[in-house]
């Protein structure tokens, strides 16, 4: 990123809560000569654990991200927080793994194209040929072509644990990828692996979300974004959203209608991504929206 | 109801779609001296079931319903329909049952006393005594007290079915009523009983709802009001809503969230059954909404 | 199109309120051999004026659309019917008007391109030249680059129109176009031309909405997809829509929250109209949706 | 209030923005030996503002607001704060003003009752008698009847405020009271009398909104919760909500619609009000919503 932008940082931490946290990170920033621009916190009173993001900029001058690391690092330990600092500059790389259906996909490169999402696409990686997308306008964009069969599904795996290692993903985006990851890849993608279910989970899990919800006869459909655990359909969420559907909608129906809020939801849920405005809290998510 | 009313009747068929149902209903009515003022109509391609509603009053001069009846019966005989006929001017008497939360009893209440839900009250069941429900303005709505305990269950359910029995209720609505119906009290009442449930069903079924998406970190709750079954939280679906939670929200305040949206469902739910808007369909409902 | 696909036709009407309207339609139709497949209706009280959309096909063999129009237009006369009846399968023909802002112009071609939109592309007219919108995957589509200065405005507009009638378009989109059109091109395009304008008319009326909304601080923004009239941002509402904002939400962010609005409220617009869902009732519009 | 509960306090404030503001109140809280439980804030990028609102508690034993305030005004004074710190447990006055349509009424009254709205009534005053308002449920509420004819207006509004008044009203709710406040009693009351106007502002201002909408044709109509001032229905705005309508809705279907919207986002904005989660930002607000 070119050093004209003006500096700006993100801290998140969460760590066990007790008095004084807030006091000793505001005052950790401010003898720093940094200022807090933005902050949010939460107690989660059932567990007792304390969770906070903040941004900040140098009040003057430059600063450097490992300085600032060291700088916090004692604070850090002495509360026995979980964090992380991210320079806001430094674009996220972000994988995107696709089927058939591509308008996720679509949607995701339009809104990084007019710079809506601020990431550095690593790749795309998809089970159908690049020209099954050639209207998505992926330009320069790396793309892998990488087929599945029941037969083939270890080594197809393998092959996409390489391509998201050597690109140096940040994030995996499972664009309606439409494939289950094996423990082991979920494993390593823990918390940077954000998949979209067509259902307003815990409902209709599994396999066509759609006529499932069509066959019961609900009155609204939806979409959940939410982050990749071996756990099928059981990762913490990030995001949802529903529409009301009627009587006369049919299954078809409701995947266009889902096409609309699978989208947005999933497109809510990777700028969230981006932004370290999402915490872990075991199997759920705090988070810090705009 | 006094007959200064301008009739208005409503008329509601299912049957095997074939061509020419809605030309032999449309030209059976005109034939008569009857004026269409609203139709909806819905055909069910995957089961080829016909559904119709056809609100109508006559275009000069009075009728009466036995008249309709006996005039219509071979029209439908002929389609082989499923097929109700009713003055709108005849008001449908509801039983409401209550438990110790009354926020939809005194929401239905409310409706009615400023004629939004135009219906005649038959009574209110609780399983708490009249004091609990000192502020609601029950007037001089009958009000049956009927405690119920593990023991006592077989007992209270005769009660009750003798009292909605007496009172010749035409629908019964559990507004929040929190006791599961026997299949047989269940089998008596099908079709004329509405229950609401706090939870965007199919997701959360059976007790503590509010409690189950807390737990689960979801990102929105809701409320389902479905006709009642023997097959609990399996009823045919009349209307669904959703709002938007965060991580911030207690399990408590779930539970105050979810008051609003009950309470407007299950409103939702009575106005279509009194305005003979929903027929069933199978496990599913068709709903006329106006 | 291929004659392989089924017929289907489309009848709307509009008429002033008199008893025997449905039975005369159904009963011409039936006798025609035609089966009604989808009827809805709607009677204006104020005016008393009847709208009606009726999808149908015919029950053995094929027919030709001047053969309807020929059957029933004594029928129509009779009644002083203002009606239009369509093949389904005769694709609309449809011209994109697009400015800097190519969101709802990228929404509308994938939409197209994966068959939720059934039309026909006429071509697309820019104020910004072809490489402005090399993403947005515009293939084979007429394109016009026709910019635009005060100067200027009355020979682009001329040439605008003759474009639009030499690419025979049946529908104009104004897809975020922000050019105001003349009253005599506005008079000419009368009952299809949509435009999508970014706020919730007719809050924000005019230039700039978004900072309009920002500077009042409301709490929801939202889009508004209308007929153009000479009378600007005061055509027929077709569709709305919004979402919630808060105070933390700059102007900027509230432009990218409204892009998703416009482009999902554009194409709902959009669809009604293709699918003869829309009818004009003075300055208002009757929507028989799905 | 009973000691027993356990002291929880809310301190708020607005200051030009500068760096160290949160560390200055984080360090002052915790130096007092006063635990952060919940912080929000908020600057103003383009009025260079900050907000602020801090909930807290004594990490032991009992303080009083006192002594909090004392120690408070340096740092306030310092940085150029308009503040306000209140115990949590001290609860609000609340006057509530209603004519003819009672909804918005009875709802607050019942969220009063069943304790979601923490509030101690200070009474009610009404254009109508009493007996209009008999199934509200108002119990020993103060209760005044104030008729008002265009005559009477000014020697009605003197009474209006003395009662205000002598009741120590922290809060004026205006619920539905369909009367314009003079200029002198809305800056009386300024930033502690909310209004509910049904239609989402600034669309349809004035009388007869849903008239207005219905006129326009309008696919949504909505409700707008704001601060009183002077300049009718241009008060800082709190909440807004709507619903989607159609062509099929009459004047007195919004009415109907209406009433569940009004209610519901005048709840909110008043339960904020009393959380202390509105701050006032020139003729917007900064709502720290939970």
């Amino acid at each position: 990123m070119p050093s004209s932008l003006p500096q700006r940082f993100v801290l998140t931490l969460a760590c066990a809560n007790r008095p004084g946290i807030v006091a000793a990170v505001a005052g950790h920033l401010s003898d720093a000569g940094l200022n807090i621009l933005d902050a949010q916190q939460y107690d989660d009173t059932q567990t007792d654990r304390f969770f906070m993001r903040v941004v900040f900029d140098p009040v003057s001058g430059e600063t450097h991200l490992d300085m600032l690391e060291k700088g916090f690092a004692p604070l850090a330990e002495r509360f026995g927080m979980t964090w992380t600092l991210r320079d806001k500059n430094e674009k996220r790389r972000v994988m995107l793994l696709v089927s058939k259906f591509d308008h996720c996909l679509a949607d995701l490169i339009y809104r990084w194209r007019i710079g809506e999402l601020d990431f550095e696409p690593a790749g795309v990686i998809a089970n159908h040929p690049l020209e099954t997308y050639g209207h998505v306008g992926l330009g320069d964009i790396p793309f892998h072509y990488l087929p599945v069969t029941k037969d083939t599904k270890l080594e197809q795996e393998a092959k996409l644990w390489e391509i998201i290692r050597e690109s140096r993903a940040d994030l995996v985006v499972l664009a309606r990828y439409m494939q289950v990851l094996s423990d082991g890849l979920a494993a390593k993608l823990a918390g940077r692996c954000i998949n979209i279910h067509h259902s307003f989970l815990p409902s209709f899990k599994g396999a066509k979300p759609y006529h499932q919800a069509h066959a019961r006869g609900v009155k609204l459909i939806g979409a959940t974004a939410h982050y990749v655990t071996s756990d099928l359909d059981e990762g913490p969420i990030i995001a949802q959203d529903v529409e009301s559907i009627t009587h006369r909608d049919s299954a078809d129906d409701l995947v266009r209608k889902g096409r609309d809020i699978e989208r947005r939801v999933l497109a809510r849920a990777v700028r969230y991504h981006l932004e370290d405005r999402i915490l872990l809290n075991g199997r759920k998510t705090v988070v810090f929206a705009d």
